[in-house]
């Protein structure tokens, strides 16, 4: 197909589709013509996803090409591919430092031991989960930590349907992609339930003044 | 204090001061002459959360803008100022409308019958959460709004969590600060918390070849 049928198919503007081909976000079609280029059914495939991950996940586009160079790189170990893609799906934590850095890493790290979580030191998520914690206390929120505390005792139930996600997926290809879309949709899908069972909880604490339906 | 002692205290760099200062995030200081202008607490621990909210939290200025004009106005409502403070922290859901995002809406507030959620039609988190199942479902995830489904299962004892945070609150300055410190460190923590209860739970079910401590 021509770019504009392209466009039509994946929902994603002409200007944009070039501007992804020039960043080696889009593999380049078929040439057939100094000025004309073939795509197929790929393409569009490849297209829904980054939009899915910019428009949907809010990645950058400068993330979202990484995510691809590794989806797509040919390194043959499954495990090895599965950790790079996944690391690129992590927030940087370059300049988390000092000793009230440190010392909140200790306290994320000495919840992941009480709650039996499996884990390596590490992991970007401890740095930036203390960074949260840091950022908190700066503000003299210091019932956060007992909050955190409670994140990280329900948190696994969340690791288990994430996982189970994962695992369902029928070739490598797919499970690199579901990796991706469980990731970052998944972050999504998460604030937005969240937000509705903040509602949920606070309607049902707090009944609106008037309320003609007092419910369970 | 000075502006460089502002900096210093608040961690903030003196460009950055400058450029909040003119863009009404920060509030004027006391002017001593025409070139200077003096400081206090209140500018350290409102350069402290737009610091949290903008390099913790992944805020944009625009939006943090938006959070202080609503947590800053002088509405006697309190209802009413939590409601729109909450309300500036959502995605805009500005241009989902199609047949298929109307039939993913139906489907989410299906779900939110289902599970019991007190809900209002309009709340912004169901358009975004229908996004996100059309965005799956344009990629050929079927799977994924059987996902969504655990999760909403899942998150309202999340907002137990946030709610029960909200509420110790002692005065209202403090409760509207901690919504929002609650919403959006804690959307950082929470996606923090995740990537942790993954990794966990994948350690648990493949564990890793040559590993010596098999653990529980």
């Amino acid at each position: 197909m021509r770019i504009s049928e392209l466009s039509r198919r994946s929902g994603v503007a002409v200007p944009t589709i070039k501007y992804y081909l020039r960043e080696g976000i889009l593999p380049p079609g078929e040439r057939t013509s100094p000025n004309q280029a073939r795509y197929d059914d790929g393409h569009v495939h490849r297209l829904r996803f980054v939009r899915a991950l910019i428009e949907v996940g809010g990645l950058s586009v400068a993330t979202v090409r990484e995510v691809l160079a590794r989806i797509d790189s040919d390194e043959a170990n499954l495990d090895l591919r599965l950790g790079t893609v996944q690391k690129a799906l992590l927030p940087s934590t370059d300049g988390l430092s000092g000793p009230a850095q440190e010392a909140a890493e200790q306290e994320v790290v000495n919840l992941l031991e009480e709650y039996g979580y499996r884990y390596f030191r590490d992991h970007p998520a401890i740095a930036s989960l203390a960074n949260v914690m840091v950022a908190a206390q700066a503000l003299g929120h210091n019932r956060f930590a007992e909050h955190l505390r409670r994140y990280v005792a329900v948190m696994p139930q969340v690791g288990v349907i994430d996982i189970d996600y994962i695992e369902q997926a029928r070739t490598i290809d797919h499970m690199l992609e579901s990796v991706v879309v469980g990731t970052v949709l998944g972050d999504t899908a998460i604030a937005a339930v969240r937000r509705l069972a903040q509602t949920s909880e606070s309607a049902k604490r707090f009944p609106p003044r008037g309320s003609e339906t007092p419910g369970p």
